[in-house]
């Protein structure tokens, strides 16, 4: 009875931490106590990482045996019924019930800490042998001796092949249930022995395991001698490899038993899952490393207890496994509550470590523009500082880039790369009379590009003609010829006084503009990139049905109707044709048109060119139709799109291990290509397709590979030139800088940083190159640069059963970027190969790279939340706090400017676009007047970190109090967390400040009502 | 001090059953005990629905408002930080800590129990006037009861026309944030009313609330003039509309507060969170109502307390929302555990319990069969059975069909049926030298159908002809052609005598058979025409390929060179042409090509079949070509079938209102089809187009509406034909009685039964009818009959926030039949909108189908895990208990039995198909020897409950004690437990045995240990 009380008193002032009764006045320090005194000293190297096994004890009869019933690395892992069969790493849920007889076995247990041990039978021996003989008979011990060396049966997976042998096996001979299952189990030796079995070595499970990991065995079962349980609790001084008893060959330093008499198997089973749980978790483990005696393992289990997250027995059901979250929290938040010596300072320093956090994530965060783009005083500083950070990086920048994966995005990027090289060079070509066409298209990308990617700051970026340029060559063609300037030249000092200006910019640092890029310039301008892609590859399908036109009113039965005939024309047309031709023949010195004798053609056998050529005239109901190939080229189109988006996805299904799947989605593209060019062999339509240049030849004869730069013009052009190169200036500008932006941005965790002013350097250097040669301009493209960066993710590749693999960052080299534009440069030669890739499969990418590039954009997402009500809206972390009304204005701001954009963009005004992108950021800036600093951190997080600082500042002097403490933890979170994956603000339950305030605490009623 | 050591005992009292102490050592008895007592009355009727709703106090400067920051009907909905917007619904997450915490509210504030009480002024002056004067100063109850009596603010949702027009205006006027806020929130009166609001009335939420719902408002704030907690519990006697207190115009049953000095705001928040949660469990709201003191309120929280679920703080973010789950365990486990007065019953009771729910299963469940099958002892016993229990139904079964669903029903089965009609009229048209056409086929079909629906006992299967029978008719005409016998007659007398054997079979309640169908033959059968739908829509698509053939050849710029033109033939052959003309016209009694001189006619101007008709020969590139038409075909072939298949999965998007994505969803086929269909009249192709016959009449001329039985065919003939009817009549039976097996599954939960014998009747009795008008026999066609029942659905429509609507049954009516049946009889008025449809859309439907009624399909499941690694698979719970390899054994028998069904489909052998399937039987029936029970009754959970638990004995009998407790839990499920969503296995913590036998657990070891 004395003892009970005893026992009671204990156990209340353990406990008591959890109950908030007022600590002081108990005789005994508190849990917390007891942690912050073992986890305080935080010069230790950190425990390695537990893998806890947990066995149960099977009866077969009067055979017994140890049989693997669940693990964890980080999450459950559970043996299903059938035995044969891991379970997915679920969440391990727990009942209180369970944790709580947990406390009171290690409370009444043999607790064995720094057992030096070398084997199982020697640690049980002097486990049993701590006990009182009053306590445990002699012949128990031997029983319980006994128990605990039967043999361990493992659950390993076996290769698929063999398991269908089995199958065979149990097809042909029909044996009895328990010899099938001994045959299919591994199984360890007859007894307990020292070196590990072949099996355990053979386990692939260990690749999972961390290398310095240590095992923690939970041994849990009913026997029938036993009256009261037996428990024990053993931590080793020396983690020891105690034979079979771990799945795996690792070393095992902590061993849980329990013991007890026959029909409560599954509460001890329970009992066990707790320990085992506790034994993952980092806090508790490092507690159970360090503890000096019972209590202190107690006081850990107090603490787990007090962190703890209940769900509630009506809402949810046991039963349902829980997939292991995205994200954890990390146990440093709960460890850094222990870590100091002082209790009043506790408070304190949690808030300084949000800010540190804060801080750090502002370092190499959004912010970074803001820190890498500082105004140097320094005369080219910005380049200097550039190339000094770029340069340690160098040679990884090439040793790097030899993986596997670095081949499907040169597939992906190269596809793209000619196939933009194509359109724009054709587009230019269209516009400037052949000045420009595919082959100095070609050739620019090929030079340009690979020389960026070797030399650039940030050679992820990927070099492109651009639409803006595109529209302003047009238009400079045309003035120069209207104006009887001549081109060539004109282009030539526009170039050289752009590059110029370029490179002044450069020397000013005068990339520092981009910080006022915010989230909201930055989406604006590559949804619309992204728009003009999916719109340009829309616009080139429906642009087939009209070059294909299809004959709606074909019968089939009345095919005899239709027929196209070449009629010869009247001799006098003839004779006019004739001089056609002798004109058009000393114009262009070709001498093919010469010799023909128009008079004496079979006309019936003339193509439609030719018959039209020479002046006939086609009549017939089947002229002007082309069959099949408008249907053919939608499905070609439709097709690739689709089957990349259907393979990309394909990542996430359930078929296939993970390997095969990861490979499929990173080769989607080019499998989807390949699939649909034999789709388009099979059916042997003459689609429309990839025309590369084969001879190395500028387009136009009457232009060669070098533009001299004197003679054709009056020398005041010279000096004007310099107006226009402003405007391409700018456009080179904004289009280079918004990109890079966009490449270097926080979520791609680019480790080597960026390169802004060294990048811009070369994009002028290389403007100058090609307006000598005559070659288009390049400048950062948009949506191949971030189809580049996505083609290049990294994640982790081993991480615990249940962990979601992180995201580690991106392949950041060079070796992709030179060799798709080497590659780009000698397709002159593939051209072969390139021939049987149909155009509206190429679109089909086109739409597909629009479409993939609109998907990571947060604006994007704000437009759909438009379509949804607010109960189905995902739970971003930016709703959470912003009310929506505020987050629909943004959204509709963004969508006019944009609207504007793609007016203007359509227009003559076009010319004037990256003016108007200048615009934007104006636009942005006056978005500060409607709305409030907290509102935009949310929605637009691109405030340096200091600003924002000021700002919380100045709030909380004016409403202090109240919300103070909920809104300041809040409020770091945007800058801390990314914007798709919201942090969870840290709900801390203030445990101290009861502590220190014990009058102010409702738990002072307590003591007075109690009565 | 004494006070306090007393508190402590108390306390220790109270939280003994959490602690699980041997309580019988202990003075006061336990919450179990007093939980017992006040729930174990269980005649009272049960107790309204609690809604929770959540206010914290507001400061703003000297102002104080309520403002509603949670709600709980089920789930918890919290006003997010933005305050303008409901948070998802979601499992409340607890801390451990402030359930400790409000325990110890619990235990020291103001707990008033049964307050007579009208309006909240008068409850807190009797509330406040409870408190010793000691406690509470004079000026502190002023104070209070002034912050209790500020108006609340609710958080109400606005149209969006609304919020859209607050946008405008917040843009226009740049006001201050919180004259906005004010502006935007919807305010109660500036004090507490009695009557509630317009704001109150006007919301819609109280449509979510259940009629009878009583309201619990729990009001926390902190305050600056309190220096410890002010912490009241009210439970009126009588719930009282409390003005303005309540979101919506509920009556107030229950009333917490906690208001305290400040600095703890969140720790408050949780207090009130935690009772909140509370209030809405089951368990404990009844607890609540019936409490006679604080004290069975604290033992409330110590029974939620013991069933929590706890989730370890190393695996799990607390800030992670959990989704409700899709089914919660029922409360009644909870209660049932408090309902008996007598400890030793307990468990006796619980296992009782689960024998009775596993019992009820088997009645309405998959054991059906069996019990609606029973071999009666009398003639016809099962006829006059069915009748007598689908009479009562009747009246129902009309006036239920009336619903906007049945519309969407009715459309999608229309589609159905007439492509069927058609395809299997042109198939028997082909077959049969047009004796029975798509006329017969439309006529038959409507006939049948609209009779069968109208008295049939399952009326929502789809009468329709089947493969097997096309088959069987092909064989019979090819047979009777041969053997010169009369082909109507003889096929009239077989489908007489095969009609007498299926009425013979009903009346002998042959349909007893069916009980040995269990799901591996249904699965099988039902995949087998699955695969047939499948097969046969592509097989079509791809015949278009061939009827329509693509010139791959063709070059546009060639298009001079295709021509097809019409050559005469020499004058011989003409002769000889007019020769076959003449006799052509005599045999066909068509004097159409009489009168034609053939050697006048322009060559040119014919079409290709007059071309070839007068015997002209096709020269040209062209002849054999059909542009366009294959390409378009397969376009709206797979169009239809894409679309569909995504607008049926609109209803999981995140877009749009629940009803608009639930009709999208409803009528996902029919907008498909109408898209389609807009499409090709877009083209104005000319596709091949659903053609349905304009006139009433038989498809061949030289037959009638009605087969007279004799004179054509020799007198044993009529005899004779019983064979071949026999093998008919197994197909019949077969076919149908499968198909309602299915359709009477018990996942469709069909309240009005089935009735075996009265379909057979049905089905004989139109086949003898159908004989003697020479129209097909129709028996139960699979795939529409599922596609019916899909398309009849029904879910709960209301329900709360973040509960999943519940699969509530099929709508059972006839309604939708007769009139699919009865439009099918008027299409041929319909042609005129029919003949837009065109074939390759309802092809698309028929893949449709097909693909659809796969996935409820648990074999198909199966299949599918054989290319998921084992980590991947789904949580079925047949892979919980049963180890893979048998499970792939299982699902490899299954394939190989389906390929033979296949190849022995695709030949002569076909006719035996109907043998194969009752040979399936015996397969399955060979299997017990192969796979256990144990595996079988989950894998195949289709064992009679007598006979299962006959089963369970044995082994019971075999290995008992080690696992036996687990094992026989776990095995109710497969009865008990649908196929597709495991019911989750009861775990009850074994709080009574430790009771019951303290000497026996493991906490007898703390007394002596604790030393």
């Amino acid at each position: 009875k004395l003892e009970l009380d005893k026992f009671k008193l204990e156990v209340k002032n353990r406990f008591v931490t959890v109950w908030q009764l007022p600590l002081e006045q108990l005789p005994l320090s508190p849990a917390a106590e007891r942690l912050r005194y073992i986890l305080g000293e935080d010069d230790d190297p950190p425990n390695p990482t537990v893998f806890t096994e947990m066995d149960t004890l099977q009866h077969d009869g009067e055979e017994m045996e140890w049989k693997e019933s669940a693990r964890w690395i980080k999450f459950e892992e559970k043996v299903e019924e059938g035995g044969e069969r891991w379970s997915k790493p679920h969440v391990s849920t727990l009942s209180l019930h369970s944790l709580f007889e947990l406390r009171t076995c290690l409370q009444t247990g043999t607790v064995l800490l720094d057992l030096d041990g070398y084997s199982l039978p020697q640690i049980i021996g002097i486990n049993l042998s701590q006990i009182e003989d009053g306590l445990l008979k002699p012949e128990l011990r031997e029983k319980i001796s006994y128990v605990l060396l039967r043999k361990h049966r493992h659950q390993t997976k076996k290769p698929i092949h063999r398991s269908l042998a089995d199958i065979g096996k149990s097809v042909s001979s029909n044996t009895s249930e328990f010899t099938r299952f001994s045959h299919a189990q591994s199984r360890s030796m007859n007894d307990i022995t020292d070196t590990p079995s072949t099996d355990q070595l053979k386990n692939k499970f260990i690749k999972k395991i961390p290398k310095d990991a240590e095992a923690s065995n939970v041994l849990v079962g009913e026997v029938d001698f036993l009256e009261k349980p037996f428990v024990a609790f053993v931590r080793l001084i020396q983690s020891t490899m105690l034979g079979g008893v771990t799945e795996v060959p690792v070393p095992t330093r902590f061993l849980f038993i329990l013991l007890g008499p026959s029909g409560k198997a599954k509460s001890y089973n329970e009992i066990g899952r707790a320990i085992a749980t506790l034994m993952v978790d980092d806090l508790f483990s490092d507690v159970a490393y360090k503890a000096r005696d019972r209590d202190d393992l107690i006081a850990g289990i107090d603490e787990f207890l007090d962190e703890v997250i209940v769900l509630p027995p009506g809402e949810w059901d046991p039963n349902i496994r829980i997939e292991p979250p995205k994200k954890v929290p990390s146990a440093e938040k709960r460890k850094s509550v222990f870590s100091l010596n002082e209790a009043g300072q506790m408070n304190g320093t949690a808030g300084g470590a949000a800010g540190g956090s804060g801080g750090g994530g502002g370092a190499n965060g959004i912010a970074a523009p803001g820190t890498l783009l500082r105004v140097f005083p320094r005369f080219c500083g910005g380049l200097y500082l550039d190339i000094k950070r770029k340069l340690p990086w160098f040679p990884s920048d090439f040793y790097e880039g030899f993986h596997i994966q670095s081949i499907s995005a040169i597939l992906f990027i190269y596809l793209g790369c000619i196939t933009n090289a194509i359109t724009f060079g054709g587009l230019l070509g269209d516009a400037t009379d052949n000045y420009q066409g595919v082959m100095e298209s070609f050739l620019g990308t090929a030079m340009a590009g690979s020389l960026f990617c070797f030399f650039a700051g940030q050679p992820l970026i990927i070099l492109s003609s651009t639409g803006p340029i595109l529209i302003f060559e047009k238009l400079l063609f045309d003035f120069s010829k209207g104006n009887s300037i001549d081109y060539m030249e004109f282009r030539l000092w526009i170039g050289l006084h752009s590059a110029l200006q370029c490179l002044v910019l450069v020397a000013t640092d005068a990339s520092f503009i981009i910080k006022y890029i915010t989230r909201f310039t930055e989406e604006g301008f590559s949804t619309l990139i992204s728009f003009i892609f999916i719109y340009d590859a829309i616009k080139k399908m429906i642009g087939a049905f009209k070059y294909y036109p299809i004959n709606a009113d074909f019968k089939a039965d009345y095919v005899t109707m239709y027929k196209c005939e070449c009629i010869a024309p009247d001799p006098g047309e003839i004779a006019q044709y004739i001089n056609n031709i002798l004109v058009y023949s000393l114009q262009h010195f070709d001498s093919k048109y010469n010799a023909i004798n128009v008079t004496v053609l079979d006309w019936t056998q003339l193509s439609k060119k030719e018959c039209l050529k020479y002046g006939g005239s086609l009549v017939g109901k089947s002229c002007k139709f082309v069959p099949d190939l408008a249907l053919m080229s939608f499905i070609l189109f439709f097709g690739t799109y689709s089957m990349t988006v259907t393979l990309k996805k394909f990542k996430f299904s359930r078929y296939f291990p993970t390997k095969l799947r990861k490979l499929i989605s990173d080769f989607s593209i080019f499998m989807s290509i390949l699939m649909f060019v034999g789709l388009d062999v099979l059916f042997g339509l003459n689609t429309p397709k990839l025309q590369v240049p084969t001879d190395f030849k500028p387009t136009r004869l009457d232009r060669g590979w070098f533009v001299f730069p004197f003679g054709k013009n009056p020398w005041w052009i010279y000096l004007a030139s310099a107006l226009p190169a402003l405007l391409v200036t700018i456009l080179i500008f904004m289009d280079q800088q918004i990109t890079a932006v966009i490449v270097n941005r926080k979520e791609h965790k680019l480790r080597k940083a960026a390169g802004y002013h060294l990048d811009l350097f070369w994009v002028g250097v290389l403007m100058a190159v090609c307006s000598f040669m005559g070659l288009p301009w390049y400048v950062a493209a948009t949506v191949i640069s971030i189809a580049h960066i996505d083609s290049l993710k990294m994640e982790t590749e081993t991480s615990a059963p249940g962990e979601q693999p992180q995201f580690l960052g991106v392949r950041e080299q060079r070796v992709t970027g030179i060799i798709v534009f080497v590659l780009t440069g000698i397709s002159v030669f593939l051209a072969p190969i390139l021939k049987y890739i149909p155009m509206p499969v190429l679109y089909g990418v086109f739409l597909y790279m629009g479409v993939a590039s609109l998907n990571g954009i947060q604006f994007w997402d704000r437009c759909k939340l438009f379509l949804m009500p607010a109960k189905h809206q995902p739970d971003y972390a930016f709703l959470r706090h912003v009310p929506l009304r505020r987050i629909h204005l943004f959204t509709l701001v963004q969508i006019i400017c944009l609207a504007i954009l793609w007016i203007l963009k359509s227009t003559v005004a076009a010319i004037i676009f990256p003016v108007m992108i200048l615009a934007l950021i104006l636009v942005r800036k006056m978005l500060d007047f409607i709305f409030s600093q907290h509102d935009l951190a949310w929605i637009d997080n691109i405030i340096p970190e200091r600003e924002k600082k000021k700002e919380d500042d100045k709030k909380k002097k004016k409403k202090k109090g109240n919300k103070g403490e909920e809104e300041s933890e809040d409020e770091v979170c945007p800058c801390s967390g990314g914007p798709r994956f919201p942090t969870p603000s840290v709900i801390k339950i203030p445990m101290e400040p009861v502590q220190s305030d014990p009058q102010n605490g409702i738990h002072c009623i307590t003591s007075k009502y109690s009565a």
